[in-house]
């Protein structure tokens, strides 16, 4: 990964924010940009210097994993080592405003650092510039991307051949996570989601030790940690028989979702991608079933900008790699969502791993 | 569980914190409070009334799950929501201090607040009223702590039966997760640690892909979810034969944990369990390769209060649960540690799943 040019797009941004240096907390944004994958890290930018925190803890694992970054490792936490840096380097002119990530640096935090920061340096809340980065993927992280959705979509297939009527939704979701793990995952990149009959109308409804029942949907929504990249994928079944108002809610879902897919290219806002998906659904009297988003951005973190969503006002750029998974959800009844992975391409949309949306009928 | 006491007894804190109401977002809170399971919560406490915040997505979850609450669902935040709340309420007399969460609440998501409040309202940061409420658990609690203990403490016979030179640490991980999964547990409560031979000098040596070498000690730290509550247990294992330093570094880091649990009871320091673990440990001139905390409490988060390390103020109380868990890691060496789950009782320690801490060879 191109830790080098990551940071250097990065100090060339600090000038035109007034910051003089950049403190970096969240987890995925340290792994970003110095490829430490631990939990307790902290970087500071400035322009000439790139520096880690890091607790006894990660000695090891800082020095194997660590890159273009000079690691220093303490006994206090990498918020307060980060701090002691500043406050050392701070007497030199020119490390007046220090930026902060306000999405994720908690309030005591932000209370303890400025404690322990001389009066000449200020907090500054910086706008989320990692995150900004990390919208936009390059090839190696669309490869990993790919890698994590193929083998993710492979899941269905366990899925598959587990579900019946009868059979626990935890124990569906255990062969599906199994075969991840035996597969190389590093892990799940949420908590699988295999839910069956009335309970397929929770949007989020992890698999619980209720048995699937002999009629109805089954939402299975599951994703993968491969190589540090996560996936992210839905597909909606029907055990036993649909009826004419399953079909047509499916066929609903599945055409909102291609038309999603379908209006996706570069300079296209997201805002438009939910537009189009929603449309489709309110045109079938479905509208107000929609109760989240049309989709959100996938990388390090599971959920990541950009939002794709109503209100939102970014456009897409080439390289974005988002989902696009509308879902519809009769309270009681049952639910469906269909989701797929896809990176912004120049002609449009590429699915990472192309699955069939047929209705499929256990 | 007892939501209407724990919020009673929450209510009658207020007072005396001078709050008039508490804005609790943090999930493990809001589930402490109310039952509500899902990621999307807040919670405002006044002295008459609790009020829950969701968003459409758990409409029905919510109304499964939230106890002794008012619960409002809108398509704002919930931390916009209960914004919205406090203002509509803050213009009655007798709402002005608003304590939230300093710990939990980001630094945007105050600014976003303090933006959406009229100026009669003040934010101020809480003590942890909740963390400390939840520090000491009850017979509810502890009898799910002990179910979750239990399950894990299982898993360690599955590694038992899976560890042998070549196969490699994420396929060990595999067998435990699938055997949790397939015995009820909802996941695990971090990610499975398996780290063998010179990885088992890395504390936090997450499964990797790496194969167990022929010859040196593998670290096992697992644990499940069941019910809410987290297990968390590690015992080492040696594949071949140990030799006399190899005994010897088993033996301290056995006999460190040991006196540390037999040193627990109603009054004593967390600082002094850890204190008692160091100093065997220095006693056998090991001291500098234990780099890592004594322990932490368990419940429904797999680290929260107290932390067990020097430095800390806290005592222990009845009903605490925590765990015990010296070890000693000789960089690119190996590494070994011991950990027990415990819960505080009058007469000292009870072991949560009591099993063998013999050096087992593989």
């Amino acid at each position: 990964m191109d830790h080098a040019g990551r940071q250097t797009r990065l100090q060339n941004l600090l000038a035109s924010h007034r910051l003089d240096a950049l403190l970096i907390t969240h987890p995925a944004n340290v792994r970003y940009l110095c490829g430490f994958t631990g939990s307790a890290g902290a970087l500071v930018i400035t322009e000439p210097r790139v520096v880690f925190f890091t607790d006894g803890r990660y000695t090891e694992q800082a020095r194997a994993e660590v890159q273009e970054a000079r690691t220093l490792v303490s006994r206090k936490t990498p918020l307060a080592s980060a701090g002691d840096w500043l406050t050392a380097n701070g007497r030199k002119p020119g490390l007046k405003a220090v930026g902060i990530e306000g999405e994720h640096l908690t309030v005591a935090e932000q209370i303890r650092l400025k404690e322990a920061l001389p009066p000449g340096i200020r907090l500054r809340e910086s706008p989320p510039l990692v995150e900004r980065a990390r919208m936009v993927k390059d090839e190696n992280e669309i490869a990993r991307l790919r890698a994590a959705a193929v083998l993710g979509a492979s899941l269905f297939d366990v899925a598959l051949k587990t579900i019946r009527p009868g059979i626990k939704e935890n124990e569906v979701a255990a062969e599906m996570e199994y075969a991840a793990r035996q597969s190389g995952a590093e892990g799940m990149s949420f908590e699988t989601i295999v839910a069956a009959g009335p309970r397929s109308a929770l949007p989020h409804g992890r698999a619980s030790s209720a048995p699937i029942p002999p009629r109805g949907f089954v939402v299975c929504d599951f994703g993968v940690i491969l190589a540090g990249y996560c996936s992210d994928m839905t597909r909606t079944v029907h055990v036993g028989s649909p009826g004419v108002q399953e079909h047509r809610m499916y066929e609903a879902v599945r055409e909102a979702q291609q038309a999603a897919v379908g209006a996706i290219r570069p300079g296209v806002g997201v805002a438009q991608i939910d537009r189009v998906a929603r449309k489709i659904l309110q045109g079938k009297g479905l509208g107000k079933y929609f109760t989240h988003s049309t989709g959100h951005g996938v990388g390090l973190e599971i959920h990541e900008a950009p939002r794709v969503a109503a209100g939102q006002t970014e456009d897409l750029q080439l390289g974005m790699a988002i989902t696009v998974e509308p879902g519809v959800y009769l309270p009681e009844v049952g639910g469906v969502r269909i989701e797929d992975l896809v990176v912004v391409t120049e002609r449009g949309a590429e699915i990472l791993a192309p699955a069939s949306k047929e209705l499929i009928t256990i």
